[in-house]
């Protein structure tokens, strides 16, 4: 089902049972896989790849224990030429994926993100709202790239990597920071991040380290709780 | 596909290439989104909102290496009144959503599990068979949610967190048992909860710690072996 | 929609939406669920299910900035008797999924892969390419299986293991070398395995540990680094 008010590009090729909604824009030399949902207002550019199965442009929703609710008037979901988006994925309104973006299977974006040029979202990662993604990042299968966050240019974060954005763990309204990666840090599988820790430019985080503290430029961190290795 | 014999309420909103098995019942002002399947017998209350790409009531299925067997006469999937359930989720039968539950996209819930009133499993996390959680409880994304677990209300899981009941690892047919997560009891982001553990009320896990022993109630541990903060 | 050039065998059951592509085989028992997607040369063998909204036989993509790329000739997707595949899955072109297999929902398989004869790959599991896992081997729910592994037959993976196969996390064109995991050995969950270490027979890595270096034969190792337990 295509909506009339679609407007698309030349040369896009569909796939079965696929949804396009009212107002979206898609460029030419798009590829839509079987049974891929494009919301309303979606906004596509030239030579995108849509795996099967993919929702584009999800508006938010929560339930009354969550503490942000949905925004009023997100903005819609942009994404820029030869970006490629993988099966079973979940892409949120409000995102902007830059030029040559790189995003997995089962792999879901929420509202208020920018994922910079020719970065890699991997399969299975799931990255929260409000957070800010630099270009020829590497976000690994598995990562959870919490709310709040900002990730520099050029970081390497391994498998599965675990970040978190609330120290007092729902107790209440308190100001909500997830880490900052700087340029070119590196991060190795499973880490765990805690709430507003800083990994400073090309520091090294060791896979399985628990980082408590900021971790200074240049230096590498491991272990439970992480400790600079001298 | 809608089965002749379902039976569906005022203000019910479908999605396209929507499939309803036999014998369903969706009660009033229900969204349902594109491409959802909603296998037999399921059972939908008011205000029910379903996100795209989701399969609602699946049955049990094994292999020959697994221990539990599907059981022959699961009880239906019932969802109870202003629940939310996200885009490309599995949910099982025999599952019970109570009112206002949340559930995140990218979700899996298997069969004899509970969901208390007003409680959030957030996208990506994956809740076992067997287990029940409380009211008011956050899961939060990524987590792992064993089977034969009992979460009580208002506990508070953060990212990531992982759970075991099987101290033998397959080595035979000891009996599981998850942890026991006491009322208000708070889990730090990428925490690893042993099998039986129990984690007292009010106590907190720090992040990334490792918890082999139970937690004191009103305790706080960290750290791999966990052990208690003085 | 099937493309007439399919290959159907006998008491063949297809749900709705079903998208069959060309040159696809299917044996004989075979039931597969409503939304799947089956693309092109994929071959399956007698008594095979697959759940809802599945994708089977995806080719590779990539972007500029990944290192491995898409081969050209990749072989099909090969599903042998009696394997069952869950809801939501994706599995790549170029795998080889042996009799008995069980494969959750939620989860991945990459190019180049073989799975041994009734071995699992639980829900959520993502498995990179190039890895070989042996037969009536267990991988439960979560794990993060890396590119170039080696799983030995009998060997039980715990929920929300993470393996990593890049040393130096994505600083240039080094060799590649996952973990190799030895026979008959159990791995808790949670844990995190560096790349290349080598995991002995029968040897025990406790939950939450992070492995460094190899672990010698029917030896248990625990902590952040491993150390073995006396």
């Amino acid at each position: 089902m295509i909506h009339a008010s679609a407007q698309i590009g030349h040369n896009v090729t569909f796939g079965e049972n696929v949804v396009i909604e009212e107002n979206v824009v898609i460029g030419n030399n798009v590829t839509i896989g079987h049974n891929v949902i494009i919301k309303k207002d979606t906004r596509i550019g030239d030579f995108v790849q849509i795996g099967e199965l993919t929702v584009l442009g999800k508006p938010t929703s929560s339930n009354k224990k969550m503490a942000r609710k949905p925004g009023k008037t997100l903005d819609p979901l942009v994404i820029a030429d030869h970006v490629t988006i993988g099966c079973n994925s979940v892409i949120y309104r409000h995102v902007k994926l830059e030029s040559g973006v790189f995003v997995g299977d089962l792999t879901s974006i929420r509202e208020k993100v920018t994922v910079g040029e020719d970065s890699i979202v991997g399969r299975n990662a799931i990255v929260e709202t409000n957070t800010r993604i630099g270009k020829r990042v590497t976000i690994q299968t598995g990562c959870y790239i919490t709310a709040d966050m900002i990730i520099e240019d050029e970081v390497f974060i391994g498998p599965c990597v675990s970040s978190s954005n609330d120290k007092y763990m729902g107790m209440g309204n308190f100001k909500h920071q997830g880490p900052v990666i700087k340029r070119g840090a590196k991060i190795g599988n499973n880490a765990t991040l805690l709430p507003a820790v800083t990994i400073g430019e090309n520091a090294i985080v060791g896979a399985g380290s628990v980082i408590t503290k900021d971790v200074p430029a240049n230096k590498t961190v491991v272990g439970n709780p992480g400790r600079i290795k001298e």
